[in-house]
């Protein structure tokens, strides 16, 4: 998850407004380009640059998923939370109904990709309509390797789509893919956005994408079956309450590009698997006899 | 690690010699080969079939990583170890001498392929020179994703050849390999056993691979440079001394082939990330506060 949900769920009551998100962004990019100009003269043209707080946590050892409810008083439920995630799933996992899930992401210009060092995440605008909720999209990122294991089994990326209540309460939903990689196949939209993967190599930089059409994976997307649970944020604060879809079919990447996304990541990302929905949280568990 | 050398490392004094194993495993063969014919008439073509014990930790939840020390009290240095396998390895690890690694795998038929339900293993002969030091192969198997990290970063699996001392102590040594898949390379033995991945679906199982032939791929060894340092076995028992020697340069393998290691093996088998050499257990530093 990201530097913004981690802000909205550590404020779960009074969370940020993402227009005062976006205020920030902007007053970054404006300041980024205003310095540019006085050196390139061109500032119109010059690529959106700006800075976002890179994350606190980490996954390597002590600052790692492990520890997270060591760093901040606010992460305890990563130590102690009975609903958490990812888990494992298999085929007797409860599904959503079929349809109840309807996803709308217009195409949008000059959108915002960011290195959080944890993550590359895109700001997008869309909405998702959920049995009779509706939620609306503040961005996706990208795991390395997969969070969710289905049988077992990881795949090689998973890609979340982190939406807000529409009615502003402070719930969040996440619609997840795995990402199976391969040679032949990717969607138009994600090649696109991570052809910009070298404008932000470091951590705590963002760049603009010029355009991003994501419709025919969105009109895929509707046609999917989901597995449906009630879990957790996978990054601090490890907020539960957490509403999971995970699409049961894998979506395809090409190599390459995966390749270049866990490198300007710069980490593997992805948290342990939790214990059983409801069951004491697994560091819990392991804590015993030590 | 396999089932063998968890065997070996839970007596450390005085393991099972290789040779009653084989023995244990002929046995088996011979009563399947017996029954085998009185159905298909041929059984000199019947293809090897036996039964390995399946592993009993796993990779899973309450029975998974995390709590492998509450499993078997042999496997206490899982949870309170200081010098635990895998750790992250960046630039500044330590490398062995250049030249100090002599592998010598000779060609062998009728070679011996077992699924143990949390990795595949091949048996095999070899040797292998680590400076002063000689050692006896004894299997090699495969974990997905990569246990080892560098710079943070997994690879896609991870190759280990493990290797009791030529000396006849308990000493273990494993020589490993990162593996990165991609669409255009792989190593020719590893896609002629892999090609029998369909005789062994299943935890328990054993097939055998009539040539192997590892000539080029040792060759190449011999010329890679190595990461070294003293940790531990990466699955229970979490015995200590093992002397690592992880090849800084990944190898490559087919996209597909590496799907079927996966699917064959029926779970992701990658321990999580351990502190740092000499440190406290991460399970310890994660026990407080919870």
């Amino acid at each position: 998850m990201s530097q913004l949900i981690t802000t909205l769920a550590q404020f779960p009551l009074h969370y940020l407004p993402l227009t005062m998100f976006f205020s920030a962004i902007s007053a970054l990019s404006f300041i980024h380009i205003a310095i540019a100009s006085c050196a390139h003269g061109v500032e119109w043209v010059h690529p959106f640059s700006a800075n976002v707080v890179p994350s606190t946590f980490s996954y390597g050892t002590t600052t790692g998923p492990l520890n997270w409810h060591n760093l901040n008083a606010n992460n305890s439920l990563c130590g102690n939370g009975t609903n958490q995630s990812p888990i494992l799933l298999n085929t007797t996992s409860s599904l959503a109904p079929s349809g109840s899930i309807t996803l709308a992401v217009p195409p949008a210009k000059n959108v915002v990709f960011e290195n959080l060092g944890t993550n590359v995440e895109v700001i997008m605008n869309g909405t998702l309509q959920a049995g009779n909720a509706a939620w609306n999209l503040a961005q996706f990122h990208f795991h390395t390797p997969s969070e969710h294991r289905v049988n077992f089994v990881h795949y090689e990326s998973e890609m979340h789509f982190v939406f807000t209540a529409a009615d502003g309460s402070a719930k969040i939903t996440v619609l997840a893919f795995l990402i199976q990689i391969g040679p032949n196949t990717s969607y138009p939209f994600l090649e696109d956005i991570f052809s910009y993967l070298p404008s932000i190599p470091n951590a705590g930089q963002t760049t603009q994408v010029p355009t991003v059409d994501m419709g025919g994976f969105v009109s895929d997307a509707n046609k999917m079956s989901y597995y449906q649970y009630t879990g957790s944020l996978t990054t601090p604060p490890c907020s539960e309450g957490v509403s999971w879809y995970v699409a049961t079919t894998p979506i395809q990447l090409y190599v390459n590009t995966y390749r270049n996304v866990k490198n300007t990541i710069g980490t593997s990302n992805s948290r342990y698997t939790q214990n059983t929905l409801g069951q004491m949280n697994i560091l819990q568990v392991a804590a015993k006899n030590l």
